[in-house]
């Protein structure tokens, strides 16, 4: 047997091959770039000189604490300086940042922290209270490190065992951070938010965030230097790899503990905002916030959003009120956004609202994702283009988790057959655009036909009065389940009853859609502002 | 010993895992912007569902003739759509496209031909007399194909067993290609022209491609869908991994059989060209071209220009014409431009004579490039940031080769101490951008003085009569060599002699760097625009 040529002599050495990772980009933003912002909070702004000083410090502090190669470092905080240095810094020692959600109980934090079996954890005084309580149950207590941001002055004790600056000032500026020694080592550990059952820890890797980063700024065309709004939270699946992907364009990233309008806009307008991302919570915000504040910027803003689809009467009104928005879906197991609808210029002419439909779909892989289908789970086969038979949607790629952390079960469950499971229904259209319909576990059937909430949902939305719809099944003797719709009305609408509502739906859809039951009052949301349905389950099924 | 946690059950998989490849930007092209043009020829156009059918068959052709993994097919032609599709069809079934330089002799055509073991080789006919006599003394003879120009009307035979066409019809358009197995599969075979000696094979392969194509739209922060004119070579280094890139934007390209003003700012006028890469002697034939030409587009064009700097007076004139010129650097070892003079806004404010000096230095790392340095090639040490002290350039990472095919010792060469060895002198500024001063071979050793050849020419462009100039050693017996300047005139300057031209450059550059030697005449150069200075060295030692 003859040897093919290209097979010999042609091996990966280190001047060839280096593993991928996102901190090749801060590397790169701080030598070409060193004296453009790299964030501003509050009144702090820092320099990409001072960014990658401070990562710096952070990361030999922690290799002075015997901190490396696939240790957990955790951190419990808002959108703030430390979790965008932890970003990098726990990264420069080899470590994984685990970033957690500011808003679990203590008993869910306390979980987090044994099974990621952290070694040391920075907590923002803010949630001191609920990690205190967390830290009394661990297994494995970590060093713990507090974060006073100087920008907060509400209450929360101080719990750890010195300040962040002053851990920084452990370490020194000069220290030698060395490159991953492979691509695919961890570098974030994120817990998803289980409705039943442990959450979750999602393990990704530098080859995967790499990647990531740069199909954002494919997926967004950013330009060079933009200036990011933190309204994502961080400790949400790395803020979906933008604390990468702005160190990439050397762009400014601005921080922002809260995520109220006041505060979105006065960035927008202060600091001129170009991008920023959120749930449809935060469109909705923003364009149900008093005139004034709509008003008092002048410059195009992106916005990226997801978790949920919009309805179209929100992109609608968030197109007219100075906001592109592109739609993008994804999961924590892929990095965040790893589909998108990608925009063609020739739909720019057709009448806004048919362009919020289009732009409701979900859309195309990520250029860094290399394949997603909607397909038969059973046989795995793809199901037909026809924007109708309901099936769920795989991925399989780069920018697909390593697995979960210590759970080969569900990992296994996960990739079988070669593929990731979103446990996503959805439809594909004939141009090939992906539409959800529903998580596989909230979608109704009713006389044997399957509902998409999602889809009532939208209808809801079309009524003036509507603020908030989400739609669940109600158990049923004749039809086994029926849709349940809860509504947050307009503080201002005029009053509707839910007959009027369903006379509404009526008019709109399909008979056996249309909610036999309309309960009007606040929506029980998810730290990330997503409706939690199960809790919607629950009441539906006691009524 | 305990085992890290982050190292087990967490193994790639078809799911997470996918090799990353160019084809990947194609195969994702034509799912989501199917109608969109993916290139135009003549009076041809084909959309990006077009453009893929042809690269099936092509690639189906291929298989059906035994034709794979690790199989290399040659390509002699110009700037043509046969050339554009075998950049895709080739890696569809795993081969390997070593696209041959059309300005060769038959006896290195052959050599090529033989060394690359080409199984099949696609020709132009324009070219197809040196082909012909390059297959009368090959070893081993590959099936040839003609490519038979539409827009082509002048002399050639053709000489294969049939044409393009009727080649491509042999293939399925529904043909199953597949990914690679490996990314780092070779995807190109690029031979570079040396001076010396046969010629070396460069082997390119998928990850490197992937990655580079994207360094290409980051660096000039190309938006979607531009429209990309073919001025460079696809033969020279993958006409620098733009056919990738492009179609990684869901752009349009448009073919060139020649490279002259007419037909360049036809297509910049007609096609509404965005983007277009070229040699300095492309950039100085733009600019010199009738004013009647230069005027016939109002929109802005950006220039990629590389291969040797361009003066600072080249640079200010195509500025002033509407051109906008990124500066880039590199070998086809590293895919074309793997480093690039990023530009800071803040330097818009600074002269147009300033502006085009910072522009003339090569610059920083592509971020797809992991490391640059220039160093001490005997100790590999860093030199300082000072703009003064030369060393010997040196890249590490991902868009460098995977080394010279079947040349171990050239390779190792190539790759001593674990950073790739360009050959090329250079000097790094106090803000870490790099500026080339020389090729190692070409620096000018006087009264043991190193003399820059390329800073001595930038002084000889500043006269308003030079066209062109280049300077070389020419020895001396007792300074050892002395600077010697090849100088070609505008044809409408005023009249000059070699002693004006001497004491115009001792007005401006140190003594020992003045030429002693002057000679008009035109300069000889290769395919690429590059000045042949081994030709000129010859000369100046025969004088």
């Amino acid at each position: 047997m003859t040897v093919n040529p290209y097979d010999v002599d042609l091996d990966r050495n280190p001047a060839n091959h280096q593993p991928l990772t996102p901190l090749s980009f801060l590397d790169r933003a701080r030598k070409v770039f060193p004296d453009r912002l790299a964030y501003v909070h509050g009144d702090i702004a820092r320099t990409y000189r001072e960014f990658h000083e401070r990562c710096c410090r952070f990361a030999s502090a922690l290799s002075k604490r015997g901190i490396g190669r696939g240790d957990t470092v955790a951190v419990l905080a808002s959108n703030v300086p430390a979790m965008l240095e932890a970003h990098y810094a726990v990264a420069m020692v080899g470590a994984v940042l685990n970033a957690i959600n500011i808003r679990l109980d203590a008993a869910t934090v306390a979980f987090i922290i044994d099974h990621g079996e952290a070694k040391l954890l920075i907590t923002d005084r803010e949630f001191s209270e609920t990690v205190h309580a967390a830290l009394g149950r661990v297994a494995d207590r970590p060093a713990v490190i507090d974060f006073d941001d100087p920008v907060y002055d509400g209450p929360g004790d101080l719990i750890g065992e010195k300040e962040y600056e002053a851990f920084l000032e452990e370490g020194t500026p000069d220290f030698a951070w060395s490159w991953p020694d492979d691509e695919w080592d961890a570098v974030a550990l994120n817990y998803t938010s289980g409705t039943t059952g442990n959450p979750k820890g999602v393990v990704l890797h530098h080859r995967g965030a790499y990647l990531n980063a740069i199909g954002n700024m494919m997926v967004w065309a950013m330009p060079p230097h933009p200036v990011y709004l933190w309204t994502l939270p961080m400790f949400h699946c790395n803020g979906w790899c933008f604390p990468w992907t702005v160190a990439a364009l050397a762009g400014t990233q601005v921080c922002l503990r809260r995520v109220e309008a006041n505060g979105i806009y006065d960035a927008i307008a202060r600091r001129k905002v170009t991008h920023f991302c959120g749930a449809p919570i935060v469109l909705t915000m923003l364009i149900n916030a008093p005139k004034a504040l709509r008003d008092s910027f002048d410059h195009q803003v992106e916005v990226m959003t997801a978790a949920s689809p919009p309805p179209a009467t929100v992109l609608a009104a968030m197109q007219r009120a100075g906001f592109r928005v592109t739609h993008t879906y994804g999961l924590t197991e892929c990095y965040g956004p790893a589909v998108a609808c990608a925009w063609h210029e020739e739909w720019d002419d057709l009448p806004i609202e048919e362009q919020a439909a289009l732009k409701s779909r979900q859309g195309v892989r990520y250029p860094v994702l290399e394949d997603l289908m909607v397909a038969d789970p059973e046989t795995m086969e793809p199901l037909p283009h026809d924007g109708e038979t309901i099936g769920e949607v795989f991925m399989r790629g780069n920018v697909v988790m390593k697995g979960y952390l210590k759970n080969p079960s569900a990992t296994e469950a996960a990739f079988k057959g070669g593929w990731f499971h979103t446990g996503d229904l959805g439809v594909t259209y004939p141009d090939g655009y992906i539409q959800l319909k529903d998580r596989s576990k909230d979608i109704i059937i009713s006389g044997g036909e399957n509902i998409s909430t999602i889809e009532v949902e939208g209808v809801l939305y079309q009524h003036p009065a509507v603020l908030e719809a989400a739609v669940v099944a109600r158990p049923d003797d004749t039809w086994g389940e029926t849709p349940c719709a809860f509504v947050e009305l307009k503080a201002d609408a005029d009053p509707v009853t839910p007959e009027e509502l369903i006379a509404f739906c009526r008019e709109r859809t399909a008979r056996f859609k249309v909610p036999k039951t309309v309960v009007f009052g606040p929506l029980p949301k998810t730290s990330t502002g997503k409706i939690q349905k199960f809790v919607l389950r629950d009441r539906a099924k006691a009524m």
